[in-house]
């Protein structure tokens, strides 16, 4: 498998376009991806019980599992805005519909930003018109759908002949069940809607689902892919390995960018006698609030480690089994400092290192999982306190 | 029902002391509460799967039910350090028994700090000498469990010619499930084990159990309730209120005196269709960073508590059906920004208010809960952070 530079625009057969329409004053704001013909394409979706009304809308037109544009718009995620939502985000696909010439079921919305208020639905209807003239193959994709991003999150891929590159946005609200957690995904395989389906779920679960940076689970999160099917005859095994990767490195670009994090925290549970044993420690490590600032201050507190195991919910845990290595340093032995422990030691590995690997072993069995999140500093309160005034 | 000024100090039958040991270099570290016989008692427990070893301890030494005294430490809290420290744990209570001249299985023993170093037993040995003398009416006991509370938590009150008080230490680590938080009450109550334990597992429920400064569940926590039965024919509701008010006041203390918190909050949920739902929702509220971040910040981001109730994993929510209120103020109805909705009073209301009242009607049935906070601020990263080094 090689990694391509760039996003999207890697794969012949997809067009897009980023500007700014006016929702927010200077920054992109408004993003289109148009494919050449109508693609197998498949949704994933957030838990939260509370559906933007672009959701509800993309969940409505993905029915038939065919897809042949999104349209998205960043500072202002038409949530809990009533019947009047709804109908805006219904005319959003209209709309575009009409400009790219193209059946309204097969254009898919979303939208990420401010709760609550309506959207500027005159802008979006400014800013549709004559899209279908500034679509390329070479364009501001992925930084229009950026919201407190801090770099744009793209990856494409090249194995046995297909592709598959996506972009993805996503820094606080993130503890995705599937804040906004948006990713598109396109690849220029023939594969079927259901094998897509099936591939995006498994993709997601080990991916997208096992990250957090502030475990608030968002209205508007999903993940689409769209399949165009260009290149004949791919194995689907290499098409699942590579759709992982995809998702794999986006969904490290979005935990390394939480808002105001310094450090990506990787967590990778083993010896666990289920996969949800581990997924749930997995979790509850990345998610601790003291965990998290720990790292943050480069304090080798591992206690809270012991503390996050222990408050997971895992429906077995030994705490005497339980070994823990810090960026390949033994900290935990039998559930109490390990012989070989060293304060300084780990002090110097949290200080000098952007990523913090925390592998945890629970001596009981042999499923794993891993999550993904980040550290908590000063910026995230400041970010969020500060958010709409 | 009379609140009395002070706490412990005004039951008769209980004496107490607070005093440095030099675990901390300067402040109080250790403390002892004391009965004249032996006393009905009762406790609860962390729900967190690792557990110290002054739980067990304390556990094991509760199963007749009957206590005398409890001997505690702050600034290390005894987990995490295996058999040695079940050990150190259980001499704890062995050398307060021999000091106090009762029975060892009548001290319980209970710490607080850092989790993973070996408590220094020597300084416990040593402090412990004497301490009978030392016991008074009037003590620090209150400070000397305090780790980063800013205040002591006390409560006293009078009903029907009993009374019951309580001392509560608790600022980080606060997701009781039963970062460590600690409570013990005392009264002059004549009530039996049994009647004892009902009343404290029901008030806990509804108060300690109901309060999060930062998700962390401790490994530490526990509240003990001593009756020394001097007070007879107390009537059994009464009692229940009286215990229901101290927890809940105590609860209080301790949400508003979160790390760093500058604001209580208060999550009330009517209209539920089960309690359960209820639970669950003023849960997700006040333990959302985005909505703590918020109401630090004066920041009118509703939306972010549509957010928090949607992800709350409630069985039954209906969107539309949703109407808010924020210190009396309508926020949302209908699931949308209210008719009446006014940003700039909004913002008002929160920074004028240092406790901040979330009233939510989910509009479906008629179960309620409410649920304790508190805002989010730089100071939260900033004790944690830097908390062992």
């Amino acid at each position: 498998m090689k990694v391509l530079s760039g996003g999207i625009s890697n794969v012949q057969g997809f067009l897009s376009l980023g500007k700014n329409i006016g929702i927010k004053p200077e920054a992109y704001d408004f993003a289109v991806l148009c494919a050449d013909k109508p693609c197998a394409a498949a949704g994933v979706y957030t838990q939260n019980a509370i559906k933007g009304a672009p959701l509800i809308v993309t969940m409505d037109h993905l029915t038939d599992n065919i897809a042949q544009a999104i349209v998205i718009n960043s500072g202002n995620s038409n949530v809990a805005t009533g019947s009047r939502g709804l109908e805006n985000a219904r005319k959003t696909t209209e709309i575009v519909a009409h400009e790219l010439g193209i059946n309204q079921d097969d254009v898919l919305v979303a939208s990420t930003g401010v709760i609550g208020v309506q959207l500027p639905f005159e802008k979006i209807e400014n800013g549709a018109k004559g899209i279908k003239d500034e679509l390329n193959q070479v364009s501001n994709f992925a930084e229009a759908i950026m919201t407190t991003d801090t770099f744009k999150k793209e990856i494409c891929v090249k194995l046995d002949g297909f592709k598959i590159a996506g972009a993805a946005k996503g820094s606080g609200m993130i503890e995705p069940n599937m804040a906004t957690m948006l990713a598109f995904i396109v690849t220029d395989a023939d594969i079927t809607p259901d094998q897509l389906q099936s591939s995006l779920k498994s993709s997601v679960d080990k991916t997208f689902n096992m990250t957090s940076v502030d475990t608030d689970t968002s209205t508007s999160d999903m993940v689409i892919v769209m399949a165009d099917g260009q290149v004949k005859n791919v194995d689907f095994a290499s098409f699942g390995q590579a759709l992982d990767f995809v998702c794999l490195e986006l969904t490290k670009m979005i935990a390394r960018d939480g808002e105001g994090a310094t450090k990506l925290i990787i967590c990778e549970v083993a010896g666990a006698e289920t996969e949800i044993d581990a997924k749930k420690i997995a979790k509850s490590v990345i998610n601790s609030p003291l965990v998290k600032t720990a790292v943050y201050g480069n304090d080798p507190n591992w206690g809270r480690l012991m503390m996050a195991i222990g408050k997971s919910g895992a429906g077995n845990i030994s705490e005497r089994k339980i070994a823990i290595l810090i960026n390949g340093q033994a900290v935990v032995a039998g559930g109490q400092a390990a012989p070989t422990y060293n304060n300084q030691l780990l002090v110097g590995l949290l200080k000098e290192n952007k990523q913090i690997a925390i592998k945890i072993d629970l001596g009981l069995g042999g499923q794993t999982a891993t999550a993904y999140g980040c550290d908590m500093s000063e910026g995230y309160i400041k970010i969020n306190a500060e958010y709409t005034t």
